[in-house]
């Protein structure tokens, strides 16, 4: 073997280990049995589902997801720039067969517990962070991490009392109602259709508009566990790997804004909620 | 008179007194020559501009408006999350013929000039505050305020350059972009149909996705300032009045959030871009 081809070899060795850690660690598959998959009339929504976070609402989300408790029911409480609400509203046996579960709007971090910190002194918490590509709040004084109402996650509704949330949930759609974290629980984010979650019809309307026909809401045609899915009509999505060193990275470049678009320096803060964990879709 | 009856006719007139004022100073309608009506294939939307705060950006859209200039142009970069971009994204001399224009991203306040302020340390600005039904940033030290990139405001696109802004504009459409406060000049904001805004088709797609179609496109059916819009298909609004006394006490309440469901209070702190300023139809 001449020199020539062993260095060929040898780039082209690196190329393949490169590409092959690329795969596995700048991106994340996520697995089918974490993923929902909501049919609206007009578009395909998928949620990412958080167990590690709020492991209680995950499961009663995935046991009625699983027995098709939302189809057909419809999102009837929507506000433009705050939330999409939906689940049986209508005094059903069905709707009260669903019995209140205890709030996990914090949790305790194991020890040696670390996020991908994307701000300290957040406006509404001591810092916030990326973990798993969720966006989360952290106390060191308290020991509590939260999951926060960035745009697009989803969270059970409630009544007054802090454990009164059933079946019904929102997906936010505007500015991160941030006064909520830690006093409702997020289980999850819309990691794909975000667009057609923002053509829900809205319910809700100004003073002096006509009030919408009920028969204008929108429904959910389905809403399924991807993993209940028929193989040939599943989506297969990846999230970027926030806790690889390449987020840090963009983490690092978004705060500085090197860009010649930036004449003048914006300050090196970031909210959170305006800083994206990219997705793709897998073929 | 006996006193029973003078006493009614102390408490009408108190009463009518209270609603008079209440119609002239809770609620601010807004004229119809600082409206623009965009009218897009699926509804109608209302901009108010800002000529206070931002004049030779709003004196040059009323004046490209006039002209019927974004009739039949499309919205060419709509990003999830961000913004929807639009103007004559095609390279003729109808674009080409619009000159560049200075930025008018801050101003500096005239003398004993006050704001309704939001929060104080906000985290990218020293403070916040709205001044005629506007979000601003304010810093006391550098004696300047400026328009925030709150949702649903109207922005003018631009090159790197600080003054290369011609007749593109983007309405912002996801969780507030502040890092473009002050780089960019905002000069008004949706005050009506943001739910039709968000229905703009997204012209970004995901990694692994299809490019979207340039036919699927959303077009500006047309722009016209709402004083050039037949009387009998003009839209009236009102807009509610920040510097009422009524909404300093409505943010201090939110700040307070002393309703029930708050069993646990949220940090005493405001996002501005999450706090809304009502609006209403006038009929």
């Amino acid at each position: 073997m001449n020199n020539k081809v062993f260095i060929s070899l040898a780039l082209m060795l690196a190329v393949v280990m490169t590409s092959a850690q690329a795969t596995s660690s700048v991106w994340r598959e996520v697995k089918p049995e974490n993923m929902v998959l909501m049919t609206l009339p007009h578009g395909k929504v998928v949620i990412e589902l958080a167990p590690q976070f709020a492991p209680n609402h995950v499961e009663r989300f995935k046991s009625l997801v699983s027995k098709g408790f939302y189809d057909g029911t419809e999102f009837y409480r929507v506000i433009d720039g705050f939330v999409a609400q939906g689940g049986p509203k209508d005094g059903s046996a069905k709707d009260k067969s669903v019995s209140p579960l205890a709030i996990e709007g914090d949790f305790t971090p194991e020890k040696n517990w670390s996020f991908t910190l994307v701000q300290d002194k957040d406006m509404f918490a001591p810092q916030t962070g990326f973990k798993a590509g969720f966006a989360l709040g952290y106390s060191p004084n308290e020991q509590k991490a939260w999951m926060l109402h960035c745009p697009g996650v989803i969270a059970m509704a409630r009544e007054n009392g802090a454990n009164t949330a059933t079946s019904h949930f929102y997906i936010t759609n505007g500015q991160a109602p941030r006064y909520l974290d830690r006093i409702m629980t997020v289980f999850g984010r819309v990691i794909y259709g975000m667009n057609h979650v923002q053509a829900i019809t809205r319910t809700s309307v100004i003073d002096g508009e006509e009030p919408v026909d009920k028969s204008d809401y929108t429904p959910m045609v389905s809403v399924q566990l991807m993993s209940d899915v028929p193989k040939e009509k599943q989506i297969h999505l990846a999230v970027k790997n926030t806790e690889h060193p390449s987020y840090a990275k963009k983490l690092a470049d978004r705060r500085k804004r090197e860009h010649a678009f930036f004449y003048k320096k914006p300050p090196p803060v970031l909210d959170i909620c305006q800083t994206p964990v990219g997705v793709k879709l897998i073929k």
